[in-house]
């Protein structure tokens, strides 16, 4: 089976924009808060906003289970405070777990985290605990820079971010590092943002000891981790410099990169550094990249495509498309196991 | 011949760091201002300090020229004001004119700008001036980020940048875009500032018409361009979705990458993805990754290994080593004419 661990519900039906828009108002002092009672949104809303979309596209492209959470740049956690925030954050999840309930063979969710600028991430645990424990989610995103490109929280590796992964240790599921919206007009939200993102948790956590505090926390870094490994040669050498283990050994059994890499050339390089068991499927769809792509009449999103060409053995196929999500996301296991899959 | 676009003064007398130390201390009120002419540096030090460094490894790998200009970190734009600022730069490209005085056909300079941030990029246009009328300099480097990693100057395609663009096309000069030192804890310097402003200048590129107003205007994106080759087809997807004109065509004239990639896998990558017209060698040496790769038994950044290793004609492998850095820095013509090279 396939299992796709990077997909966002990008294709919200409009009554969740309209309350998010009402919410900003609020912020704004020019609209009373929404109240999520008047939230009125059917099961056959949901289900038209995934079937001509995601579902369509994991039978045309042959994927069978999306790991699904909200429009990462919706999350938005620069706007208003932390309360703000977590009343976003339990009406986006609470969405895709109606998703993931309505179509369960097909999405388990992955939740959005209630951060906020300048509030302490352990403020994240209670919905975190609550995705996972009450909604059956099996990771969350976790915003290195909830200020939407200001970059003024401490580094992933700060104390400060110590109780959330102490929860996620407990709960035993992973965080894929995900920022949200640019508010930067230096930073292209999709184009400059996400992939800088990126790279510098990736250098963060080689320049730490986090997973000596943490043997067991796994992140995925997304978007083929960032500029890593077109870097990987520089990042080898910065890691010998400053007396760091071998990246390899490093990234083991705690960082993983998923195949959102728009074209054959650059899955090509992420399958020739990255070791095999450290690369996780995925394709962002529906994401940043919609179009098809002139030179291959194929998408550029599908990204299936890529690495059925790469040049591996069916078995580190099997790791990629699987085996690897369901050693990242050991929750997985029992609820597939339930469903027969 | 092989020029390499892209090497910095990392070698500096001490007595340099002495007078930027000094400078910083008054700058935080705890000494006088460093006197310039009290910087007394001899030839003989100059020479000791690029003889086992930089004209080693010409020899030693086979390299002929080095764009030289002062180390990109020292640049240090965050401190002090502009004053500080431009009495920095002044000494700082004074020295190179120096290095480039005692080894003509070995270095020729590229200078550093007094940018300070919130200061107007036109103040700038002097000491350019002065560095390419006076000092036979081919180009600068331009910082897209003053602030070192706080990203709160306007984006490269904003207009407070175009004086400085109207002078660099007057001059007929080049500029690579590159930050200084981070002194934001989020952003390790060599492992994610240098890397994130090349992705994040190259979005901001490609999103502008910044060569519609300015089409002989030439940057160069170091650091083989950031995290754009691995992800050329996201990029292609985007300038697509933004209704951009395709990105060869968008980068034609305007926009070359460095060789600066520390491995195999990316050199050739670079090369499966760019135009041969717009790659640009370059070795950053002694830069920021200055070990022996222990999977090569070479150093991480003798490029010209890699490149000469890529399936190219050798008069593609010209234009890489030679002739794109005549077309894109055209003043190295008249220079290297005169000294009959």
């Amino acid at each position: 089976m396939i299992i796709d661990c990077h997909g966002h519900y990008t294709t919200e039906p409009k009554a969740l924009q309209a309350f998010r828009q009402q919410q900003i108002a609020a912020v704004q002092g020019t609209a009373q808060p929404p109240s999520r009672d008047a939230l009125a949104i059917t099961d056959e809303e949901i289900r038209a906003s995934v079937e001509g979309a995601q579902l369509r596209l994991q039978r045309e492209r042959g994927t069978d289970l999306t790991l699904f959470s909200p429009r990462a740049s919706g999350m938005g956690h620069h706007i208003g405070d932390a309360a703000i925030s977590l009343a976003w954050s339990r009406v986006c999840n609470d969405l895709i777990h109606r998703v993931c309930t309505l179509f369960p063979r097909n999405f388990v969710g992955v939740c959005q985290l209630p951060q906020s600028p300048g509030a302490d991430p352990a403020g994240s645990i209670g919905e975190l605990t609550r995705c996972v424990q009450e909604l059956g989610f099996v990771g969350c995103n976790l915003n290195p820079d909830p200020s939407g490109g200001h970059w003024n929280a401490p580094p992933l590796t700060d104390r400060a971010w110590y109780p959330l992964y102490e929860k996620l240790v407990e709960l035993d599921v992973p965080a894929m590092v995900h920022v949200s919206a640019s508010c930067n007009p230096n930073f292209h939200t999709t184009g400059a943002h996400y992939i800088n993102a990126d790279t510098t948790a990736f250098m963060q956590l080689l320049a730490s000891d986090l997973f000596r505090d943490f043997p067991t926390l796994r992140l995925i870094i997304p978007h083929g981790g960032g500029a890593v490994p077109y870097h990987w040669g520089r990042y080898r050498g910065l890691a010998m410099a400053l007396k760091r283990p071998p990246l390899t050994e490093l990234i083991a059994n705690n960082v993983f990169f998923d195949t959102c890499v728009y074209h054959q050339p650059g899955i090509d390089l992420l399958a020739r550094v990255i070791p095999v068991d450290n690369i996780l499927f995925a394709s962002e769809m529906l994401g940043a990249v919609p179009g098809i792509d002139p030179e291959t009449g194929h998408p550029f999103d599908d990204t299936r495509r890529y690495v059925e060409s790469l040049p591996l053995s069916d078995a580190d196929k099997r790791k990629i498309f699987e085996l690897n999500a369901r050693k990242v996301y050991p929750r997985l296991n029992g609820i597939l196991s339930k469903l027969g899959m």
